[in-house]
This record gives structure tokens, sequence and C-alpha cells, in this order.
């Protein structure tokens, strides 16, 4: 292996997480311990803070706040939704991404993020082979879809879940305490896979989850959902749901889609508010009292209640890109390959990027009831491991206590 | 003190907490422990349970199942909202309740509620005084709403302040991550006194709380509203706001009201959707990214996240309403007298149930800024004290252990 001595750049994409900034903690404190490593810069913004050279000297950071970082969620650096063009069509973005790394002479790149971020670091990886600048570009899994190809599971996944079974636990309490019934509809993240809102059922295993679970792998019909609503309340005298945010009909419609048509930076539809409108229906088809609650972006940011296996597992992934980068390797993404059978057990692996972007992983229909109103046993074994063991971050004031950071940007060339 | 020997019934009456078990551990543990108290009977749902004649034989419970009570968020008794009517006007629940009282010998009764759940007590407590039915009527305090009269604060609303803030803290980190800019109106539970939606203030203490915060105890003006956000995005590019569920304008109409006409058991109009009726407003008057969140059900069920001041304190509450009738007091509601200065202190004292039914504490006036949109130093340092503290519930599987009652109905006379 070729030694390759020069800065590295940390950045943060897409929407965040409870432990994306453990992943940023894992590259920055093995980036700093790196003899090769001679800068560690951290990308305002993601990529955007690349194009506008606004880059922060992590080196300046007080190590105890970088110790925080694992306890902080969302995006420390900030993050983007920026979608780099074909750079077969315009290469503007590419040409400036390149004068930057030449200006800080920057041979490591490491990009935490979902699908579109992991598209972002493979076009960026495929471009600086073609123009044949020398850099090792490594992706960092993240996302509380967990939708990316190539790993068992994504970092930020298993917090959520935490949250979410948790979440659904307490509500499960406190919506059943009258004699007069009511029915509970928890609107969850996700807008193609069902991994979220799959993981209410493990709320289950506390005697206190959803008695139906929607998923978006399986077409939605609303007939069907309110029969099986009504049998349920008719049965228990009560009843809660969980829906994917995602859920559609046969011919691909949101069922939230009438409510907004708004769009992200990605151009991908804005979902929301179909808690709702699934409450107001049921409560037409039923005459019951039911509440519609949307778990929103306390599901994604709820560090204080992470699942310390995920704390680890985000960290662990990070210090590997680093590892691996310094070891001459280039072009792939951080994975994780586990085995449950006989404890549960994780290890990193190294996927190429082309199979990781653009991708969507999707809850196997087999993992769902025939029913569609469910998931099985097999997706309880799977997600378990995940939200294992708490992640008890230090509190100031009886609150959280997160990472500081003087975000000093870097004007040395 | 005469000696008074019979059976007590512990009841659970209006919205749970994440504590109102904490509170019944206390009255259960320590009535069991009564030499004169010769059952503990826990009412199924509150009076409507002693009307009904449903009352569980506390005795037959597992004692580490009861010690699990205090991490079990929700009223684990079964609740209710069932007012009782004016006995001048009709006495027929009146002599119901004086009949099973006779049934089962039962000479002291613990009613663990809010105003109106005081009310109760207070009611039955006069009646039985009428008919010269000896027997010690106790009220123990309960509400996140923390507007009972004649207490410093009340079992309950720590922990929903803890969440609260905790969440605002952290939809901060995440709410800004772009450097597009965002808006996010967070919607508190809490109709007539804004205790909790003041709560959202402590998360300012992280670095990361709301900019304004609007109480129902000022009048709302809208157009106010819109300037005061805009003003802050404009300067800061980011904005967030937190809001009571009961904010109304200057003629008494509730911002949300044209949402929904439903009501509750008390007659109380039921509230829903105003953060995203003003994530509407806002996004029509800013152009901005707006989210609008409401915290719902998860503040008051989020035992997860349960204050150890507010836990022990409720579980105090319980326990001194038994020893305290034990000792021959009745007609009484236990309250909690606290110092600040040179270190929170908190003793409980014993106040008429007159001076607390029915009268709801508002946020003082002084303790709100001038503008109306955020409270003032006061309020903090009145609240931050009772949010101090983890509960640290047990775990299994990665997900909170409630306790699992059996409920074993008596059946002797």
């Amino acid at each position: 292996m070729k030694q390759l001595t020069g800065a590295c750049i940390i950045g943060q994409s897409g929407g965040p997480t409870a432990v994306i900034n453990a992943s940023a903690q894992g590259v920055i404190q093995t980036a700093l311990k790196a003899d090769c490593i001679t800068r560690v810069l951290g990308a305002a913004h993601g990529i955007k803070g690349v194009l506008d050279d606004k880059l922060y000297d992590m080196s300046q950071e007080d190590p105890a706040e970088l110790d925080l970082l694992q306890y902080t969620p969302s995006s420390a650096l900030g993050s983007c939704r920026y979608k780099l063009a074909d750079p077969d069509v315009d290469d503007t973005d590419y040409k400036r991404i390149l004068e930057i790394f030449q200006k800080y002479d920057v041979r490591y790149f490491f990009y935490n993020g979902g699908n579109d971020s992991m598209d972002t670091c493979n076009k960026i990886s495929k471009y600086m082979q073609k123009v044949g600048y020398e850099c090792r570009i490594m992706g960092v899994p993240k996302t509380i879809d967990n939708d990316l190809n190539g790993t068992d599971h994504c970092p930020g996944f298993a917090s959520a879940a935490k949250y979410i079974a948790t979440s659904c636990a307490e509500v499960w309490q406190d919506a059943r305490v009258y004699d007069t019934g009511m029915i509970a509809v928890i609107e969850i993240m996700g807008r193609h896979a069902g991994w979220l809102a799959g993981s209410a059922a493990l709320a289950n295993l506390t005697g206190c989850g959803p008695d139906l679970v929607y998923l978006p792998e399986v077409d939605f019909d609303m007939d069907q959902f309110l029969a099986d609503v009504k049998a349920v309340y008719e049965k228990n005298g009560n009843c809660m749901v969980a829906v994917s945010e995602g859920i559609h009909y046969a011919d691909g419609t949101f069922v939230s889609e009438a409510k907004t048509s708004a769009t992200d930076g990605f151009g991908h539809a804005q979902l929301g508010g179909l808690a709702a409108l699934l409450a107001d229906k049921v409560k037409q088809a039923t005459g019951a009292k039911v509440r519609g609650i949307e778990l929103s972006l306390l599901q994604r940011c709820g560090a204080h209640l992470a699942s310390k296996t995920d704390v680890q597992e985000a960290w662990q992934a990070g210090s590997a890109a680093v590892n691996a980068a310094v070891e001459g390797i280039t072009d792939k993404m951080v994975a994780f390959q586990c085995t449950r059978e006989g404890g549960y057990k994780c290890e990193t692996s190294l996927e190429p990027l082309d199979i990781v972007a653009n991708f969507e992983k999707k809850v196997p229909r087999e993992w769902i009831n025939e029913a569609g109103n469910n998931v099985t046993q097999a997706f309880i074994d799977y997600a378990l491991p995940l939200i294992q063991g708490e992640s008890n971050g230090p509190k100031e004031n009886g609150l959280p206590r997160f990472a500081r950071l003087k975000k000093v940007l870097t004007t040395e060339l």
C-alpha cells in the first residue's frame, strides 16, 4: 500500500438522525490520530460547504466537546439536500470540488448520508478517478429509513426504532385509561420503505403495542384498513394503529398526497398530515374517540432515547471508513454484516458505492403478514438486537448536554 | 386521635400523567402497611369503579409489580372523566357511593386527580359528612397542567415539562441543519394555563430552545405573532416557536377552535391541529420552510423521560395522604410547599379541598415578558428544580418494563 498524505474532509448530508454525529465523531477522532492525515476539515452543510469553501478546522475543537457528539442529535456540521448534476451534462460543481480539494490538498473525503448522499459520494469518486486526482473517497451510511443496499442495517435506524417502539408503548398505556375506548393512529416516517413503521411492532414485546401496522411495501386499501380497525376495536374496545407516512394506493398515489404538494430539495413529495387524515376517516367509520399522532421530527432527533448499540456502531462505521481509506481503499461505503443466531454480532464490510447509491432496500414481503397489516416474527428478530442498550448521555440542569462546537473556518491554504 | 378501622379505596381520575401511578404506588404501599386499613381496593376507572362496584384487591398484586408502578405512565387502575351532579339536585350517585362504602366498610378514600377530580373528592367528602358516615377522604394532586390551587406545583407537571424541554432542544438541533433555514412551531398541552408551554423555555438552558413562547394567559394576536416570528426568522435565519394549545383571541375564542368542535366528558372543547394551522399561517407570511409539531399524548405519557424529583414527590404525595388520614385528618388535599433559595426543598402540606376544587392557577402575568411572547427568569427559576434527575426505569428487550397488574376484582363483602 502506498501511503497517501493530505487533508481529509468529512461531510454530513440528507436528513439528520440521532447518531449521525456519532459517525462524524468516529471519522474525526480516527482521522485526527492518523499520521498521514494532515488536517481534518468538517464541511459546513455537506457538499455545499465544499462548493462554498466553508470548511471547519476540527483540530481546533475541544476534545471533550467532540466526545459529546455521540450524544448530540442532528448534523452538527450542518447538512444539505443538494443533488449533483450528471457530470457528462454539467461538470461545474465537480470542477469546483476538485479546485477545493487541490486548494487544501484534500486526499480523503468521507461522506455521511443515505441513498442520495451515496450517489453524491459515488459521482465525486468516479469524477476524481476520471480526472486522475488521487483521493480516497468513502461513504459512511446513515439513514433512519434503513433502506440502503448492501448493508444489514443503517446507523440511525435503530435509535429511531427504539424511540418509536418506546413511544408506542407509552401511548398505548395512555390511550386505554378510560372505559370508553379509543383508537390511536400513529404516523411514522418512511417514504418508500416500512422499516420504521414495522419497528412500532417491537412495542408488543412490552405487552403494549400496535394491533395493526401498515407499511408502504403493501398497497393500501382504505376500505380494508377501516374494516381492519373496526374489527379490532369491536373485539377489544381499543385499537392502536401504526402507519408509515409513505402508504399509497395501488396506483402509487400517496394516501397523504391530497394534504400537501410541497417537495423537498431532492424533488421528493413532502408528506405529512396523514395521521389527522386517517383519524378523521376512522372516526367517521367507527364513531369512536380517535387520536392521530404524528411522531414527526421527534423520532429522528430523539437522542435521549438512542440505542447504545446504534451509537457504538455509528461510531465504528465512521472510524472504519478512515482506517480503510488510510489503508489504501477508496470508492466504497462502510456496511454492516451481522449474524443473529447464537447472539447478535456485527462487523463492518466495504461495499462498492455503485451498488449502494440510489437503490432503496424495502422490507421483504415475507416479513409482512399475508393480510398486509402487520410484520412477522422475522422482522422482530431482525430489529430487536439493534435497539439494545441505553446511550445515557450526560445531563446538565436535568437536560441533555449537547456538544458545542466552535466551528472555526479554516483559512490556511 | 380515634383509630378508624376499615377498607380504603384508591381511585385515579382525569387525564393520565407519567407519574400518577407513582402516587397510586405511594397510597397502595403505605396503606398495605397501615394496621387500621383492613383492605386496599383500587377503583377501576376512578369513581365509575365505585359506582359500578368494580374494585381490585391490591393485596393480590405481586409487590415487585407494584414497585414498577413508579416507572409506568398513565393510569394503571383506569381513569374516568365523570362529573358528579350537585347532590342537592340529584343525589343518586352519592347514595350509590355510600352503599358501596358500607358494603366494603370503606373508611378511607383517596382520589388522585386534577381540578375536576378534586371537585369530585370534595363533593363526596361533604356528602359523607352530611349523612354522618365516618370516612376520611383525601385528595392526591395530579395534573400535567400544574393548575391546582394551594400547592407549589402538581405531580405530573415536572415530567411533562422535562419531556417538552428535552424534545424542544432535540428538535431545535434537527430544525437547523440546512443552510436554508426553517421555522418550527411546537404545540404543547394546556387549555387555560401556560405552565407546560412555558416549560419549553427551559430548553434554552441547553443553548437550544424556542425563540418565542405563547401562553394562554396573554390574549393572542395573529398579526403580532406573525410579525414576531418574521422578525426572528429574518434576524437568525431560523425560528422555533412554542405555543400552548389554549392560546385564544381577546374575545376568548381559541385560535384552534375552527379545527374541531368535539368536547370531552367534562364539556371542555377538545383542541388540536393548532400546530398545523399556525404552520400554514407562518408559511404564508414568511415563505419559509415550516414544520408544525404537536407533542400530543407523548408529552404526558413519556415516562422514559420522567423527572426523578417528580416521581419521588408523586409517591410522597400518595403516601402522605394515607399517613394523614390514618392520623385522623379528612377533607384535605395533599399539597407541596417549596423553597428554592439556598437549594430546592419540598414538603407536603394539607389544604382544604374547597380551595383546591375547580380553581385554575395560571402563570403569573409578571412571569411572562411584557411583549407576551416568552417567559421570564422567574418562571425558569420556579420550574428548573422540578425537572432534575432521571427516573431510569428498568428495561426489558431494550424497552421499558411496565408494571403488570393482575387486577383481581374483589368479591368478598
